[in-house]
């Protein structure tokens, strides 16, 4: 359990990962401002400083800039309304993560049909990386819950091995049948006939459908795509940005070599191999075919647009 | 530096992947046959065994049966026999590789024109995989001696991480440029216009030119069509097979969940998680726009054939 007390703390929390996934760092950014808003007051240098600073903690999602603003647009309201403001939000998150689950799962057995379902997922898209239930991964705990889900499939998701770490444990607790991959074995069990329907995640959703979500996403795309089975974006309008007319203008973060050469204590390379470390990529719409938020459908393959 | 008197341990060292990459395993293959000859003479129940043993170490690669059957044909001819055709195909397999590495150099340069070469690659397919110079990596070092290489991109390639430990290592030692990359990002540097061309190794190419290689393999193809890269398969005509038709007569092999829940001493998942672990994929013809050997270049994508 980490306490954060100063927004600084927040920003680091953030910037390291302890905080993740598109909806979880909006709450939490939602927060820095009001704890910086207590600590400093709303009109101070300090407030302002201390704003820009975890709006630019990382730079893809786009719940971390919307939410930061949401709340920093109510300074003139001082603190106070500024946390019941972040209340608010953790509260539509929460609620939305549950009508997403819901609502893709109906979803998935409409496209699937009447049969036992086979789930492929990237990253951790769950409690851990969200609030409530998730997103992508809501969708497989409500197929299991309903007695639908044959098996969750998640990637191990290099370099953070989010899937790895943290998925498998979520599929664990809820009980659900699950096997791990590496990534790049996703496309080829696609193209075996593995898995139904590919559930992701998104970091930032363009106002053309394209979809920014973690590295790897693309390529089970592509894979989906070549073998015809249904790849579904959850994520709540939240992660919507329809200031970003594509996926060409979305800003992708380098995090660096070092997490590409190692895990933890263990290199995976040579000390200084150079690396390249694109955080995530870009999905273009026309490989996408629906996107399930908390509100709507969007059935980008029968040619729905935002 | 290991040692190897006994066919047992020769079937063990494949196994582990001690010997690994096809080429190499249908040399050691050859050499064990041999070791076999010596040890037991070509005429016991013993010899018989062992040979069998040899061949079925690992199923994917068609080198590795292939030349086993080529020397052990030559049993009634003595050990001393079965010694020299083992020479010589470890001779032919080294002459083949210099003729790979240049002529697919060739090849790279006819298709990307006159610029520098931005090569990305998978696993490992040089010097330490092979004999010789290697196959795909062989015609980048190629590329890299004539001046013209900017570039190459290996990826680290999960599980066993071959392109991350193998492969940065030998572009060090030719001291060529490189960037490391995870696997699933490959596909997406290729969209965003990363690399000008692809070169995988084989370790069985299919009478229709469907090819299994490292898994992974397939996500690069799906990524270079996509982005319109050329895709080109580098392999020994000792790795084509033209007794199995296409790509689904193609057995995979699955190395069991150890290799994906950890790597070396460090566990990536919970001890236990359930994993599918296909070491090797397939990609379909369709997707390469050539194969080259060391006795011809054939361009699947201008309908010539095997």
């Amino acid at each position: 359990m980490l306490a954060i007390t100063e927004p600084d703390q927040m920003v680091d929390a953030i910037k390291r990962l302890v905080v993740r996934g598109a909806p979880a760092i909006g709450v939490a950014g939602a927060y820095g401002v009001a704890l910086a808003a207590r600590s400093y007051g709303t009109d101070t240098d300090d407030f302002v400083t201390a704003v820009a600073s975890i709006r630019d903690a990382r730079p893809t999602a786009v719940n971390l800039a919307r939410m930061v603003d949401r709340v920093a647009a109510l300074a003139g309201e001082g603190p106070d309304r500024i946390l019941e403001e972040a209340h608010a939000i953790l509260d539509e998150e929460r609620r939305a993560s549950l009508v997403m689950g819901e609502s893709g799962a109906d979803l998935v057995l409409e496209l699937v049909g009447d049969r036992p379902v086979r789930a492929m997922t990237i990253c951790n898209t769950g409690g851990l990386a969200t609030v409530e239930r998730g997103t992508a991964l809501a969708v497989i705990q409500s197929l299991h819950e309903r007695g639908r889900l044959e098996e969750a499939l998640p990637l191990e998701t290099r370099p953070l091995l989010q899937g790895g770490r943290l998925t498998t444990w979520e599929l664990q607790q809820m009980g659900a049948p699950f096997r791990l991959l590496v990534d790049s074995a996703g496309p080829f069990l696609l193209s075996r006939g593995m898995a139904d329907v590919v559930l992701i995640g998104a970091d930032r959703v363009a106002a053309n459908g394209d979809t920014a979500n973690k590295i790897g996403s693309f390529s089970l795309a592509l894979g989906a795509a070549h073998a015809g089975v249904p790849f579904l974006v959850v994520a709540p309008e939240s992660t919507i940005d329809l200031d970003t007319p594509t996926g060409a203008d979305i800003e992708i973060e380098d995090r660096g070599p070092a997490e590409v050469i190692g895990f933890g204590d263990t290199l995976t390379a040579l000390a200084g191999t150079p690396a390249i470390n694109p955080a995530f990529d870009v999905t273009p719409v026309d490989l996408i075919t629906a996107l399930v938020t908390e509100k709507r459908i969007v059935r980008f393959q029968e040619g729905e647009t935002l």
